[in-house]
């Protein structure tokens, strides 16, 4: 019989662990609200405990979101926990995510504790968890370094003490399918209790195999897979959602399994993560990337391979792709703006904000014919409302690129609202740029990552701007988005420079998790 | 015992099918060098019988290449394979790979042929082949779709007609691991003569499986995997090399094989191939991402994590990541500037090439202080010699950004040596730029990608960017870099318009092959 599997999103926690890949509240919102519209079972939402803004997130995601379950992760110990619990208590189906290292190297010397000690903080944190939510999952840190019996001691232990999914996450990456399947197997057939639990695979990429060891966790009898959207995520990343989720589906005849993911809402999940993040996707990226169906004539061409085949076929319309939807012209009135934004799940808070991005939407129609749905979330990409700190603002620039010419910009930066007229030279327009705004914001980050993408076909297009920047090894991401690309260049510059003068919102300090 | 595994590149040939792919004879030439210096055993080099070009390239790699075997790909027809011997002939080692469809909707719908006469043409072509050279491979396109006693009954004949290695690609990569791996197991213990050959794969990337299923198809008794640097290739791509080598190296455990590999040009080829193809690899890619190392301290801290566990550990330095190497600066001459154009593998032709890429270095060492091998393969892009017809040129141009101000783009294009001096106006100082060259070319191309990244750190970097024009469903890409990326942008366009103005080269008539 087909059995459901569980789908757990985790693209805001451990994909927000990615260098530069922090988000803002509002942006959490957006991407929980699209992971709701793509039916995501469970949307790991943060850490509430590292910082207050992640604790905010959390809450505000628990009260929006509806059909899917809103979860925290939390160490193992009361104040981790009681946070966790905290957090999630608005949600109409919230989760506690609690997690400790069980592998003999982490419990030495990492958290210098013996196993008994494990064991009694793992229950511990159960038991509390409890209290606030019938939804609780417990991850064994590092678990397939970890030896077998000690992972059958304490899993038996959180049954007991009413875990309801126990998570076995391949911290390093380096496992392989055989041995996860293996894995999983073993530890279900071992631990008593096992048949009252939802076991969980947690797969890292490092060597290019997470969505693989996934599915054979799957085999092994996992019933939830952990994984991100565009598979973010610290390092290599994680297993890629939407490999994991088409790869159960396309082959069904081997994977008895069936989501609750509505697949045509993959392509604009991992435009809409990809655009916040500014984490771009290969083009020869499976299912997702620009490529991944270019040749497709030549796989489905006949309806006939249907019919042969034991597998399903897999269009480029059943993920999502599909061209340019025009939805907004230079006419489209404020009612009509606002009704899109909200279709999108761009969260406006009140009129002050809607009238700022009304007026950058009327420039934009006033400089590019058709605006598309990307337009309008590149539009609010680098306007983070009042979470972000605005100390710097660009007022005016200008800037010529002259052949045999060394280019000196002319700008006027707001710097806390007041005016400040500055200059420089530079090796091209952006360089000029970039040294104007240092002249004053006298930063000392370093530029890590410049890029630029187009956010549509077509000349016209807006160009969106990625800036990295790293100030004594803290990583930020700065988004501009203007259909010209100096223009934008500076905006993700100040952009990037506002998230270095907001204090503690990049990287979360949470120490390594799983 | 350790066996030797075979990695077989196919860069060249299935990831220069990729749609904009298309690299000229230098360039290949480059990526052949580079792919030699990798240890990779053989370099599939291209299509012999597609185009003249390819058969020339093919020609030239066969003379430059002398530790890597240089092999052509022919279908299964007497054309063909005598053009793929003729293209090999000048190797030290060269290989003649040839293939026909082996399953039955391939056989009746696109061959329109019995088995009968499958099984004869392909012994034909491997007697054929065996002409030119000792060293032939046979593949059954579609083999994982194909019946195992038809496959058996095909390997044995070739076998017997002289074939030396078999390859049983997953044509569509629908498979998983468990299917490949029964499957070689099968192959193997039931084809006669099994043993007197080497078993190969080439798995496609669409389920996000390639690699896994690579190493599935070694457990199943494969000695040979058919890869390309950063998974390039149609569609979602082929397995990628550095992940499969990285795989069976680090979990040396589990795999008992070895390869030639240098580990530690790994990056270097990836940097090479992305900059050349002009397809960036995503920062959370395995192994040759951005990101892959960024947590490295959290895994491998401690020397003693290597004591305890069964598996190698792998560093950043050990598949070449390092910071850039400054290689030469202002004052630096024509000799040091050939000599490290050479140890680049940047073939230079004659004097008039050499002086005109000297020139490039001089004009950019006025402009940025440091010059790093990036910068180097940065100014060769977009310079293909006789190769790509230079019919437009840029002189120059003048273009200002300012905001609230439509840009105007001035300049002056060299059309086939005559100036022409045009101007236009855009929502950018790209796009204006872009209309203005349209006034003069009218291409009636669609602009189906734009992009920039930075070469390398720092603001003073240059540009490169990245075009993608559709001309009536003729995909090329052309590729500019400067420290001005609105005069890069410019270079990009016309290099994607010489493409187009350059018959045949772009996106190689082959059929889909396997």
């Amino acid at each position: 019989m087909t059995s459901q599997l569980i789908i757990f999103d985790t693209t805001l926690r451990d994909g927000e662990q990615s260098p530069g890949a922090a988000m803002t509240k509002e942006e959490k919102i957006r991407v929980a609200r699209q992971l709701e519209r793509l039916g995501v079972d469970v949307i790991e939402a943060g850490f509430a405990a590292a910082s207050p803004g992640d604790f905010e997130a959390i809450s505000s995601i628990a009260e929006i979101i509806k059909e899917s379950t809103v979860c925290s992760l939390a160490r193992a110990n009361e104040k981790d926990v009681r946070r966790a619990g905290e957090a999630i208590k608005a949600a109409r189906r919230g989760r506690v995510h609690t997690f400790i290292a069980t592998s003999k190297i982490h419990m030495e010397h990492k958290l210098r504790m013996t196993e008994d000690q494990v064991v009694e903080a793992a229950v511990k944190a159960v038991k509390i968890a409890r209290e606030y939510t019938s939804d609780v999952e417990f991850s064994a840190e590092d678990a397939m370094r970890s030896e077998v019996p000690f992972l059958v001691r304490i899993f038996t232990a959180v049954i007991e003490a009413g875990a309801t999914t126990i998570n076995v996450p391949d911290t390093v990456g380096y496992a392989t399918p055989e041995l996860i399947r293996e894995r999983f197997a073993e530890l279900i057939r071992l631990t008593p209790g096992a048949d009252k639990v939802i076991w969980s695979c947690h797969c890292h990429n490092d060597l290019g195999l997470a969505v693989a060891n996934s599915l054979a966790a799957v085999q092994g009898g996992a019933r939830q897979v952990e994984c991100t959207i565009n598979g973010l995520g610290e390092r290599a990343g994680n297993a890629a959602l939407e490999e994991v989720v088409m790869a159960t589906r396309v082959r069904k005849d081997l994977f008895d399994v069936s989501t609750r993911i509505r697949s045509d809402e993959i392509v604009p999940s991992s435009r809409l993560v990809s655009t916040i993040t500014g984490y771009v996707v290969q083009p020869n990226k499976a299912i997702v990337g620009a490529n991944a169906f270019a040749h497709e004539s030549g796989i489905h061409q006949d309806g006939i391979l249907k019919h042969r085949e034991t597998y399903e076929s897999m269009r480029a319309e059943d993920v999502g792709w599909k061209t340019n939807t025009l939805t907004l012209g230079k006419l489209s009135g404020r009612a009509a703006f606002r009704a899109r934004l909200d279709e999108l799940g761009i969260g406006v808070q009140n009129d002050d904000e809607l009238n700022a991005l009304f007026a950058r939407f009327k420039d934009l129609a006033d400089r590019k014919s058709e605006i598309f749905d990307e337009d309008l979330h590149a539009l609010v990409s680098g306007h983070h409302g009042k979470e972000v700190n605005e100390r710097y603002e660009l007022a005016e620039l200008e800037v010529t690129s002259k052949t045999g010419q060394t280019p000196r910009a002319h700008m006027v930066l707001r710097v806390e609202g007041q005016e400040r007229p500055v200059s420089a030279s530079g090796s091209g327009p952006v360089d000029a740029t970039f040294k104007a705004i240092e002249e004053v914001a006298r930063s000392g980050a370093v530029l890590e990552l410049y890029q630029v993408n187009a956010v549509t076909k077509g000349t016209d297009s807006q160009g969106e701007v990625v800036v990295r920047l790293n100030h004594q090894g803290r990583i930020v991401t700065g988004q501009g988005a203007d259909t010209d690309i100096v223009i934008a260049s500076a905006k993700a510059y100040l952009d990037a420079l506002n998230w270095l003068a907001t204090a503690g919102k990049a990287n979360p300090q949470t120490d390594e998790v799983m």
